[in-house]
Protein backbone atom coordinates (compact mmCIF):
# COMPACT_ATOMS: atom_id res chain seq x y z
CA UNK A 1 0.00 0.00 0.00
CA UNK A 2 1.09 3.35 -1.05
CA UNK A 3 3.38 2.64 -3.74
CA UNK A 4 0.64 2.14 -6.45
CA UNK A 5 -0.11 5.97 -7.58
CA UNK A 6 -2.94 7.48 -9.26
CA UNK A 7 -1.71 10.36 -11.66
CA UNK A 8 -4.09 13.21 -13.22
CA UNK A 9 -2.94 16.33 -14.79
CA UNK A 10 -4.60 19.96 -15.73
CA UNK A 11 -4.21 23.24 -16.39
CA UNK A 12 -4.03 25.86 -14.10
CA UNK A 13 -6.91 28.57 -13.98
CA UNK A 14 -6.80 32.03 -14.09
CA UNK A 15 -9.52 31.72 -11.06
CA UNK A 16 -6.71 29.70 -9.38
CA UNK A 17 -4.30 32.51 -9.58
CA UNK A 18 -3.89 35.38 -6.89
CA UNK A 19 -2.24 38.79 -7.34
CA UNK A 20 1.30 37.27 -6.67
CA UNK A 21 0.96 36.00 -10.26
CA UNK A 22 0.96 32.43 -8.96
CA UNK A 23 -1.77 30.24 -7.96
CA UNK A 24 -3.15 30.67 -4.62
CA UNK A 25 -2.31 27.94 -1.90
CA UNK A 26 -5.33 26.86 -1.27
CA UNK A 27 -6.57 25.88 -4.43
CA UNK A 28 -3.90 23.07 -4.15
CA UNK A 29 -5.81 21.30 -1.29
CA UNK A 30 -8.75 21.19 -3.93
CA UNK A 31 -6.15 19.72 -6.57
CA UNK A 32 -5.39 17.00 -3.55
CA UNK A 33 -9.38 16.36 -3.73
CA UNK A 34 -9.47 16.74 -7.83
CA UNK A 35 -6.43 13.77 -7.04
CA UNK A 36 -8.30 11.34 -4.48
CA UNK A 37 -11.55 11.61 -6.51
CA UNK A 38 -9.80 10.41 -9.99
CA UNK A 39 -7.65 7.56 -7.69
CA UNK A 40 -11.23 6.24 -7.37
CA UNK A 41 -12.47 6.35 -10.69
CA UNK A 42 -9.05 5.09 -12.07
CA UNK A 43 -9.63 2.15 -9.72
CA UNK A 44 -13.41 1.54 -11.10
CA UNK A 45 -15.55 3.06 -8.48
CA UNK A 46 -16.45 6.57 -7.19
CA UNK A 47 -16.44 8.89 -4.44
CA UNK A 48 -20.03 9.79 -6.15
CA UNK A 49 -21.54 5.72 -5.69
CA UNK A 50 -19.72 5.67 -1.47
CA UNK A 51 -22.24 9.11 -0.76
CA UNK A 52 -25.33 7.57 -2.85
CA UNK A 53 -24.69 4.61 -0.34
CA UNK A 54 -25.01 7.06 2.58
CA UNK A 55 -21.31 6.71 3.53
CA UNK A 56 -19.53 9.91 3.47
CA UNK A 57 -15.21 10.72 3.79
CA UNK A 58 -14.97 13.80 5.47
CA UNK A 59 -11.52 15.72 5.72
CA UNK A 60 -10.24 15.66 9.30
CA UNK A 61 -7.07 16.66 8.66
CA UNK A 62 -4.80 18.76 5.39
CA UNK A 63 -1.18 19.58 5.49
CA UNK A 64 0.52 20.48 2.70
CA UNK A 65 4.11 21.58 1.54
CA UNK A 66 4.57 24.27 -0.85
CA UNK A 67 7.79 23.84 -2.38
CA UNK A 68 7.81 25.97 -5.78
CA UNK A 69 4.87 27.71 -7.04
CA UNK A 70 3.10 27.27 -10.74
CA UNK A 71 1.13 30.21 -12.78
CA UNK A 72 -1.52 30.48 -14.99
CA UNK A 73 -2.17 27.38 -17.77
CA UNK A 74 0.90 25.44 -16.40
CA UNK A 75 0.10 21.87 -16.68
CA UNK A 76 0.48 20.07 -13.50
CA UNK A 77 0.05 16.35 -12.50
CA UNK A 78 -1.13 15.54 -9.25
CA UNK A 79 -0.31 11.93 -8.18
CA UNK A 80 -2.17 10.17 -5.47
CA UNK A 81 -1.71 7.31 -3.42
CA UNK A 82 -3.13 5.37 -0.20
CA UNK A 83 -1.03 5.99 2.36
CA UNK A 84 -2.91 4.69 4.95
CA UNK A 85 -5.90 2.63 5.18
CA UNK A 86 -7.97 1.61 8.61
CA UNK A 87 -11.32 0.22 9.11
CA UNK A 88 -12.67 3.29 9.63
CA UNK A 89 -10.18 5.87 7.93
CA UNK A 90 -8.22 6.69 5.11
CA UNK A 91 -5.15 8.94 4.14
CA UNK A 92 -4.74 9.68 1.19
CA UNK A 93 -1.06 11.51 -0.11
CA UNK A 94 -0.13 13.63 -2.68
CA UNK A 95 2.57 14.95 -4.74
CA UNK A 96 2.01 17.78 -7.39
CA UNK A 97 4.29 18.46 -10.02
CA UNK A 98 5.00 20.31 -12.74
CA UNK A 99 5.03 19.74 -16.17
CA UNK A 100 9.16 19.44 -16.43
CA UNK A 101 8.86 16.83 -13.24
CA UNK A 102 9.22 19.36 -10.27
CA UNK A 103 7.62 19.36 -7.48
CA UNK A 104 5.70 21.71 -6.45
CA UNK A 105 3.69 20.70 -3.52
CA UNK A 106 3.51 17.44 -1.39
CA UNK A 107 0.36 17.18 1.15
CA UNK A 108 -1.75 14.56 2.57
CA UNK A 109 -5.82 14.18 3.29
CA UNK A 110 -7.16 12.16 6.76
CA UNK A 111 -10.97 11.13 6.01
CA UNK A 112 -13.04 9.52 8.46
CA UNK A 113 -15.72 7.68 7.41
CA UNK A 114 -19.24 8.51 8.29
CA UNK A 115 -22.77 8.04 7.77
CA UNK A 116 -25.48 10.48 6.85
CA UNK A 117 -26.01 11.52 10.81
CA UNK A 118 -22.00 12.09 11.25
CA UNK A 119 -21.70 8.53 12.83
CA UNK A 120 -18.12 6.88 12.70
CA UNK A 121 -18.59 3.84 10.59
CA UNK A 122 -16.63 0.89 9.10
CA UNK A 123 -15.66 1.67 5.28
CA UNK A 124 -17.61 -0.89 3.29
CA UNK A 125 -15.89 -3.43 1.82
CA UNK A 126 -15.73 -2.63 -1.76
CA UNK A 127 -14.24 0.80 -1.10
CA UNK A 128 -11.41 -0.75 1.18
CA UNK A 129 -11.12 -3.25 -1.31
CA UNK A 130 -10.76 -0.25 -4.07
CA UNK A 131 -8.30 1.74 -1.97
CA UNK A 132 -6.24 -1.16 -0.94
CA UNK A 133 -3.62 -0.74 -3.82
CA UNK B 1 -40.27 47.48 -5.02
CA UNK B 2 -36.45 48.22 -5.53
CA UNK B 3 -36.08 51.55 -4.08
CA UNK B 4 -35.18 49.74 -0.80
CA UNK B 5 -31.71 48.72 -0.21
CA UNK B 6 -29.48 46.88 1.82
CA UNK B 7 -26.06 46.66 2.19
CA UNK B 8 -23.19 44.88 3.29
CA UNK B 9 -19.35 45.34 3.46
CA UNK B 10 -16.21 43.56 3.81
CA UNK B 11 -13.09 43.63 2.83
CA UNK B 12 -11.66 42.06 -0.30
CA UNK B 13 -9.43 38.80 0.43
CA UNK B 14 -6.46 37.56 -1.37
CA UNK B 15 -8.18 34.40 -2.48
CA UNK B 16 -10.20 36.63 -4.77
CA UNK B 17 -7.65 38.10 -6.44
CA UNK B 18 -5.63 37.11 -10.08
CA UNK B 19 -3.28 37.22 -11.67
CA UNK B 20 -3.83 40.59 -13.00
CA UNK B 21 -3.46 42.14 -9.27
CA UNK B 22 -7.48 42.91 -8.78
CA UNK B 23 -10.49 40.99 -7.68
CA UNK B 24 -10.88 38.28 -10.27
CA UNK B 25 -14.41 38.86 -12.25
CA UNK B 26 -16.71 35.40 -11.01
CA UNK B 27 -16.20 36.45 -6.96
CA UNK B 28 -18.86 39.24 -8.03
CA UNK B 29 -21.20 37.12 -8.41
CA UNK B 30 -20.19 35.08 -5.18
CA UNK B 31 -20.84 38.89 -3.87
CA UNK B 32 -23.90 39.12 -5.34
CA UNK B 33 -24.68 36.23 -2.93
CA UNK B 34 -23.57 37.45 -0.01
CA UNK B 35 -25.78 40.53 -0.39
CA UNK B 36 -29.18 38.77 -1.16
CA UNK B 37 -28.40 36.76 1.85
CA UNK B 38 -27.86 39.76 3.90
CA UNK B 39 -30.98 41.41 2.41
CA UNK B 40 -33.04 38.38 3.95
CA UNK B 41 -31.03 38.79 7.58
CA UNK B 42 -31.91 42.41 7.60
CA UNK B 43 -35.32 41.76 6.86
CA UNK B 44 -35.61 39.31 9.34
CA UNK B 45 -35.25 36.24 7.73
CA UNK B 46 -33.17 33.82 6.23
CA UNK B 47 -32.62 31.52 3.02
CA UNK B 48 -31.74 29.09 5.12
CA UNK B 49 -34.79 28.99 7.00
CA UNK B 50 -36.04 28.74 3.36
CA UNK B 51 -34.46 25.55 2.36
CA UNK B 52 -35.18 23.84 5.82
CA UNK B 53 -38.98 24.64 4.85
CA UNK B 54 -37.98 22.59 1.45
CA UNK B 55 -38.31 25.61 -0.71
CA UNK B 56 -34.72 26.78 -2.87
CA UNK B 57 -34.07 29.71 -4.92
CA UNK B 58 -31.76 28.00 -7.85
CA UNK B 59 -30.41 30.94 -9.85
CA UNK B 60 -31.68 30.89 -13.44
CA UNK B 61 -29.86 33.75 -14.86
CA UNK B 62 -27.08 36.00 -13.90
CA UNK B 63 -25.93 39.48 -15.73
CA UNK B 64 -23.21 41.28 -14.29
CA UNK B 65 -21.37 44.56 -15.80
CA UNK B 66 -17.49 45.71 -14.12
CA UNK B 67 -16.66 49.05 -14.59
CA UNK B 68 -13.66 49.92 -12.29
CA UNK B 69 -11.61 46.61 -10.42
CA UNK B 70 -10.68 46.48 -7.11
CA UNK B 71 -7.82 44.98 -5.00
CA UNK B 72 -6.52 42.76 -1.84
CA UNK B 73 -7.80 44.58 1.24
CA UNK B 74 -10.13 47.05 -0.51
CA UNK B 75 -13.22 47.05 1.76
CA UNK B 76 -16.55 47.19 -0.88
CA UNK B 77 -20.15 47.28 -0.15
CA UNK B 78 -22.72 45.19 -2.04
CA UNK B 79 -26.06 47.05 -2.31
CA UNK B 80 -28.94 44.94 -3.11
CA UNK B 81 -32.89 45.22 -3.91
CA UNK B 82 -35.10 42.97 -4.88
CA UNK B 83 -35.40 44.35 -8.87
CA UNK B 84 -38.67 42.35 -9.53
CA UNK B 85 -40.76 40.19 -7.56
CA UNK B 86 -43.82 37.58 -9.20
CA UNK B 87 -45.47 34.69 -7.38
CA UNK B 88 -42.55 32.19 -8.78
CA UNK B 89 -39.71 34.39 -9.42
CA UNK B 90 -37.85 36.86 -7.97
CA UNK B 91 -35.11 39.62 -9.54
CA UNK B 92 -32.61 40.83 -7.20
CA UNK B 93 -30.57 43.80 -8.47
CA UNK B 94 -26.83 44.46 -6.64
CA UNK B 95 -23.82 47.73 -7.11
CA UNK B 96 -20.86 47.02 -5.83
CA UNK B 97 -19.13 50.15 -4.80
CA UNK B 98 -15.78 51.31 -3.36
CA UNK B 99 -15.22 52.89 0.01
CA UNK B 100 -15.21 56.23 -2.19
CA UNK B 101 -18.59 55.64 -3.68
CA UNK B 102 -17.28 54.80 -6.89
CA UNK B 103 -19.69 51.72 -9.19
CA UNK B 104 -17.14 48.87 -9.68
CA UNK B 105 -20.03 46.65 -10.71
CA UNK B 106 -23.55 46.04 -11.28
CA UNK B 107 -25.76 43.07 -11.66
CA UNK B 108 -28.94 41.05 -11.45
CA UNK B 109 -29.53 37.74 -10.75
CA UNK B 110 -33.05 35.53 -11.56
CA UNK B 111 -33.92 33.05 -9.15
CA UNK B 112 -37.17 30.67 -9.62
CA UNK B 113 -38.64 28.75 -6.40
CA UNK B 114 -38.22 25.10 -6.31
CA UNK B 115 -39.16 22.12 -4.39
CA UNK B 116 -36.68 19.38 -2.95
CA UNK B 117 -37.47 17.70 -6.02
CA UNK B 118 -37.13 20.79 -8.75
CA UNK B 119 -40.34 21.72 -9.29
CA UNK B 120 -41.47 25.08 -9.68
CA UNK B 121 -43.61 26.45 -7.00
CA UNK B 122 -45.58 29.36 -5.62
CA UNK B 123 -42.90 31.43 -3.23
CA UNK B 124 -44.32 30.88 0.47
CA UNK B 125 -46.17 33.77 2.17
CA UNK B 126 -43.43 34.71 3.94
CA UNK B 127 -40.43 35.31 1.37
CA UNK B 128 -43.19 37.35 -0.25
CA UNK B 129 -43.56 39.37 2.42
CA UNK B 130 -39.86 39.68 3.46
CA UNK B 131 -38.83 40.48 -0.28
CA UNK B 132 -41.40 43.18 -0.82
CA UNK B 133 -40.14 46.12 0.09
CA UNK C 1 -17.19 33.96 -37.06
CA UNK C 2 -19.02 32.21 -34.71
CA UNK C 3 -19.15 29.28 -35.91
CA UNK C 4 -15.72 27.81 -35.58
CA UNK C 5 -16.14 26.10 -32.04
CA UNK C 6 -13.22 25.16 -29.45
CA UNK C 7 -14.30 22.34 -26.96
CA UNK C 8 -12.90 21.09 -23.28
CA UNK C 9 -14.16 18.59 -21.22
CA UNK C 10 -13.86 18.06 -17.48
CA UNK C 11 -15.50 16.65 -14.17
CA UNK C 12 -17.01 18.86 -11.82
CA UNK C 13 -14.74 19.11 -8.96
CA UNK C 14 -16.37 18.27 -5.04
CA UNK C 15 -15.14 22.23 -4.33
CA UNK C 16 -17.85 23.00 -6.90
CA UNK C 17 -20.42 21.91 -5.62
CA UNK C 18 -23.07 23.25 -2.57
CA UNK C 19 -25.26 22.63 -0.52
CA UNK C 20 -28.24 22.23 -3.17
CA UNK C 21 -25.68 19.17 -4.10
CA UNK C 22 -25.25 20.49 -7.34
CA UNK C 23 -22.49 22.66 -8.77
CA UNK C 24 -22.70 26.38 -7.57
CA UNK C 25 -23.65 28.65 -10.37
CA UNK C 26 -20.39 31.66 -10.11
CA UNK C 27 -18.71 28.10 -10.81
CA UNK C 28 -19.92 28.23 -14.61
CA UNK C 29 -18.74 32.04 -15.41
CA UNK C 30 -15.31 30.17 -14.31
CA UNK C 31 -15.81 27.31 -16.86
CA UNK C 32 -16.25 30.00 -19.03
CA UNK C 33 -13.08 31.19 -18.39
CA UNK C 34 -11.39 27.53 -19.06
CA UNK C 35 -13.30 27.17 -22.48
CA UNK C 36 -11.78 30.75 -23.88
CA UNK C 37 -8.47 30.04 -22.54
CA UNK C 38 -8.58 26.59 -24.46
CA UNK C 39 -9.87 27.86 -27.18
CA UNK C 40 -6.99 30.03 -27.35
CA UNK C 41 -4.44 27.11 -26.90
CA UNK C 42 -5.67 24.96 -29.38
CA UNK C 43 -5.93 27.99 -31.99
CA UNK C 44 -2.15 27.52 -31.29
CA UNK C 45 -1.80 30.72 -28.87
CA UNK C 46 -1.88 31.33 -25.43
CA UNK C 47 -3.65 34.04 -23.18
CA UNK C 48 -0.81 33.84 -21.06
CA UNK C 49 1.64 34.99 -24.00
CA UNK C 50 -0.69 38.16 -24.78
CA UNK C 51 -0.13 39.32 -20.89
CA UNK C 52 3.47 38.70 -21.68
CA UNK C 53 3.58 41.31 -23.85
CA UNK C 54 1.79 43.44 -22.04
CA UNK C 55 -1.68 43.29 -23.12
CA UNK C 56 -5.27 42.19 -20.50
CA UNK C 57 -8.47 41.34 -21.80
CA UNK C 58 -10.15 42.24 -18.50
CA UNK C 59 -14.22 41.06 -18.59
CA UNK C 60 -16.23 43.83 -18.67
CA UNK C 61 -19.60 42.16 -18.70
CA UNK C 62 -20.73 38.68 -18.34
CA UNK C 63 -24.05 36.96 -18.89
CA UNK C 64 -25.68 33.31 -17.92
CA UNK C 65 -28.62 31.50 -18.17
CA UNK C 66 -28.64 28.49 -16.19
CA UNK C 67 -31.22 25.80 -17.90
CA UNK C 68 -30.45 22.53 -15.45
CA UNK C 69 -27.66 21.52 -13.00
CA UNK C 70 -24.80 19.69 -12.89
CA UNK C 71 -23.32 17.39 -9.90
CA UNK C 72 -20.13 15.96 -8.40
CA UNK C 73 -17.85 13.86 -10.91
CA UNK C 74 -20.48 14.84 -13.94
CA UNK C 75 -18.24 15.24 -17.00
CA UNK C 76 -19.03 18.33 -18.54
CA UNK C 77 -18.09 19.86 -21.92
CA UNK C 78 -17.63 23.72 -22.26
CA UNK C 79 -18.14 24.65 -26.04
CA UNK C 80 -16.99 28.10 -27.02
CA UNK C 81 -16.74 30.45 -30.14
CA UNK C 82 -15.95 34.26 -30.69
CA UNK C 83 -19.15 35.69 -31.06
CA UNK C 84 -17.99 39.11 -31.92
CA UNK C 85 -14.80 40.71 -32.60
CA UNK C 86 -13.51 44.20 -33.09
CA UNK C 87 -10.53 46.17 -32.82
CA UNK C 88 -10.32 46.74 -29.15
CA UNK C 89 -12.98 44.38 -28.32
CA UNK C 90 -14.06 40.14 -28.40
CA UNK C 91 -17.21 38.90 -27.13
CA UNK C 92 -16.86 34.71 -26.33
CA UNK C 93 -19.69 33.06 -26.65
CA UNK C 94 -20.26 29.50 -24.42
CA UNK C 95 -22.70 26.74 -24.07
CA UNK C 96 -21.89 23.85 -21.90
CA UNK C 97 -23.64 20.32 -22.19
CA UNK C 98 -23.64 17.34 -20.16
CA UNK C 99 -22.20 14.08 -21.37
CA UNK C 100 -25.82 12.93 -22.88
CA UNK C 101 -25.60 16.58 -24.96
CA UNK C 102 -28.28 18.36 -22.69
CA UNK C 103 -27.64 22.10 -22.09
CA UNK C 104 -26.38 23.28 -19.08
CA UNK C 105 -26.04 26.88 -19.41
CA UNK C 106 -25.27 29.25 -22.15
CA UNK C 107 -23.61 32.59 -21.69
CA UNK C 108 -21.16 35.21 -23.07
CA UNK C 109 -18.53 37.05 -21.53
CA UNK C 110 -17.18 40.77 -23.21
CA UNK C 111 -13.98 41.66 -22.57
CA UNK C 112 -11.82 44.76 -23.37
CA UNK C 113 -8.18 44.91 -24.59
CA UNK C 114 -6.02 46.85 -22.29
CA UNK C 115 -2.38 47.44 -21.88
CA UNK C 116 -1.02 47.32 -18.08
CA UNK C 117 -2.34 50.71 -16.91
CA UNK C 118 -5.53 50.22 -18.11
CA UNK C 119 -5.86 52.03 -21.01
CA UNK C 120 -8.12 50.94 -23.85
CA UNK C 121 -5.55 49.57 -26.98
CA UNK C 122 -6.28 47.61 -30.07
CA UNK C 123 -5.94 43.92 -30.24
CA UNK C 124 -2.48 42.88 -31.61
CA UNK C 125 -2.76 41.48 -34.53
CA UNK C 126 -1.81 37.97 -34.04
CA UNK C 127 -4.57 38.01 -31.35
CA UNK C 128 -6.99 39.10 -34.06
CA UNK C 129 -5.88 36.36 -36.43
CA UNK C 130 -6.29 33.96 -33.75
CA UNK C 131 -9.73 34.70 -32.85
CA UNK C 132 -11.03 35.53 -36.41
CA UNK C 133 -12.60 31.99 -37.41
CA UNK D 1 4.00 36.34 22.06
CA UNK D 2 1.67 33.37 20.90
CA UNK D 3 -0.97 35.28 23.36
CA UNK D 4 -2.04 37.90 21.76
CA UNK D 5 -5.00 36.98 19.13
CA UNK D 6 -6.77 38.90 16.74
CA UNK D 7 -10.76 38.14 16.53
CA UNK D 8 -12.42 38.43 13.25
CA UNK D 9 -16.21 37.22 12.84
CA UNK D 10 -18.26 36.53 9.31
CA UNK D 11 -21.03 34.31 7.92
CA UNK D 12 -20.27 31.38 6.14
CA UNK D 13 -21.42 32.07 2.37
CA UNK D 14 -23.18 29.50 0.24
CA UNK D 15 -20.74 29.65 -2.25
CA UNK D 16 -18.89 27.91 0.34
CA UNK D 17 -20.73 24.82 1.22
CA UNK D 18 -20.70 21.88 -0.56
CA UNK D 19 -22.73 18.96 -1.41
CA UNK D 20 -22.27 17.57 1.74
CA UNK D 21 -24.17 20.61 2.86
CA UNK D 22 -21.33 22.13 4.94
CA UNK D 23 -18.75 24.26 4.51
CA UNK D 24 -16.08 22.90 1.95
CA UNK D 25 -12.24 22.34 3.93
CA UNK D 26 -10.22 24.23 2.24
CA UNK D 27 -12.18 27.33 2.90
CA UNK D 28 -10.86 27.03 6.20
CA UNK D 29 -7.22 27.94 4.49
CA UNK D 30 -9.03 30.93 3.13
CA UNK D 31 -10.71 31.87 6.27
CA UNK D 32 -6.96 31.34 7.97
CA UNK D 33 -5.91 33.98 5.25
CA UNK D 34 -8.50 36.27 5.91
CA UNK D 35 -7.69 36.39 10.00
CA UNK D 36 -3.67 37.13 9.34
CA UNK D 37 -4.90 39.97 7.09
CA UNK D 38 -7.14 41.17 10.19
CA UNK D 39 -4.55 40.90 11.96
CA UNK D 40 -2.10 42.82 10.40
CA UNK D 41 -5.10 45.61 10.22
CA UNK D 42 -5.68 45.63 13.58
CA UNK D 43 -2.40 45.82 14.64
CA UNK D 44 -2.08 48.82 12.15
CA UNK D 45 -0.28 47.64 9.41
CA UNK D 46 -1.53 45.86 6.23
CA UNK D 47 -0.08 43.06 3.70
CA UNK D 48 -0.60 45.27 1.18
CA UNK D 49 1.80 47.96 2.34
CA UNK D 50 4.11 45.15 2.50
CA UNK D 51 3.73 43.91 -1.02
CA UNK D 52 3.82 47.71 -1.91
CA UNK D 53 7.40 47.83 -0.44
CA UNK D 54 8.90 44.98 -2.29
CA UNK D 55 8.30 42.10 -0.18
CA UNK D 56 5.74 39.19 0.17
CA UNK D 57 5.23 36.25 2.59
CA UNK D 58 3.89 33.27 0.69
CA UNK D 59 2.93 29.81 2.60
CA UNK D 60 5.22 27.04 2.51
CA UNK D 61 3.00 24.95 4.93
CA UNK D 62 -0.84 24.39 5.73
CA UNK D 63 -1.50 22.17 8.18
CA UNK D 64 -5.69 21.99 9.58
CA UNK D 65 -7.58 19.89 11.77
CA UNK D 66 -11.05 19.56 11.34
CA UNK D 67 -13.23 19.25 14.45
CA UNK D 68 -16.63 20.25 13.77
CA UNK D 69 -18.54 21.40 10.34
CA UNK D 70 -20.47 24.71 9.94
CA UNK D 71 -23.04 25.77 7.66
CA UNK D 72 -24.60 28.52 5.39
CA UNK D 73 -25.02 31.81 7.37
CA UNK D 74 -23.29 30.40 10.66
CA UNK D 75 -21.01 33.56 11.99
CA UNK D 76 -17.13 31.65 12.54
CA UNK D 77 -15.00 33.85 14.22
CA UNK D 78 -11.27 33.27 12.94
CA UNK D 79 -9.01 33.51 16.24
CA UNK D 80 -5.55 34.24 14.44
CA UNK D 81 -1.82 34.66 17.12
CA UNK D 82 1.24 34.67 15.89
CA UNK D 83 2.65 31.75 16.85
CA UNK D 84 6.41 31.87 16.19
CA UNK D 85 8.24 35.07 15.08
CA UNK D 86 12.42 34.09 12.90
CA UNK D 87 13.84 36.99 11.33
CA UNK D 88 12.86 35.89 7.43
CA UNK D 89 9.88 33.78 8.87
CA UNK D 90 6.57 33.50 10.49
CA UNK D 91 4.47 31.09 11.43
CA UNK D 92 0.65 32.10 12.18
CA UNK D 93 -1.44 29.88 14.03
CA UNK D 94 -5.75 29.87 13.75
CA UNK D 95 -8.57 28.49 15.52
CA UNK D 96 -12.30 28.87 14.12
CA UNK D 97 -14.94 28.91 16.16
CA UNK D 98 -18.75 28.35 16.26
CA UNK D 99 -21.17 31.33 17.60
CA UNK D 100 -21.37 29.24 20.69
CA UNK D 101 -17.78 29.00 21.11
CA UNK D 102 -17.43 25.50 20.02
CA UNK D 103 -13.83 25.39 18.24
CA UNK D 104 -14.16 23.79 14.49
CA UNK D 105 -10.73 23.77 13.50
CA UNK D 106 -7.66 25.12 14.23
CA UNK D 107 -4.57 24.95 12.19
CA UNK D 108 -1.43 27.01 11.36
CA UNK D 109 0.61 28.48 8.05
CA UNK D 110 4.12 29.12 7.91
CA UNK D 111 5.28 31.88 5.79
CA UNK D 112 9.13 32.77 4.64
CA UNK D 113 9.81 36.13 3.62
CA UNK D 114 10.94 37.39 0.11
CA UNK D 115 11.51 39.95 -2.55
CA UNK D 116 9.62 40.25 -5.90
CA UNK D 117 12.05 37.66 -7.64
CA UNK D 118 11.42 35.11 -4.56
CA UNK D 119 14.71 35.67 -3.07
CA UNK D 120 14.51 35.16 0.79
CA UNK D 121 15.02 38.31 2.94
CA UNK D 122 14.67 39.53 6.56
CA UNK D 123 11.47 40.49 7.56
CA UNK D 124 11.12 44.43 7.69
CA UNK D 125 11.38 46.16 10.64
CA UNK D 126 8.24 47.76 11.40
CA UNK D 127 6.48 44.23 10.70
CA UNK D 128 8.47 42.43 12.69
CA UNK D 129 7.50 44.91 15.29
CA UNK D 130 4.06 44.35 14.31
CA UNK D 131 3.77 40.60 14.58
CA UNK D 132 5.80 40.48 17.86
CA UNK D 133 2.99 40.68 20.00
Amino acid sequence: MGTFVVETSFRVRYAETDAMGIAYHANYVVWFEVGRGEFMWQQGGSYGDLEAQGYFLPVTEVKARYLAPCRYGDIITVRTRVAELRSRQVVFGYEIVSAAGQTLCSGETVHVCTDRDGRVRALPAWVRELLNK
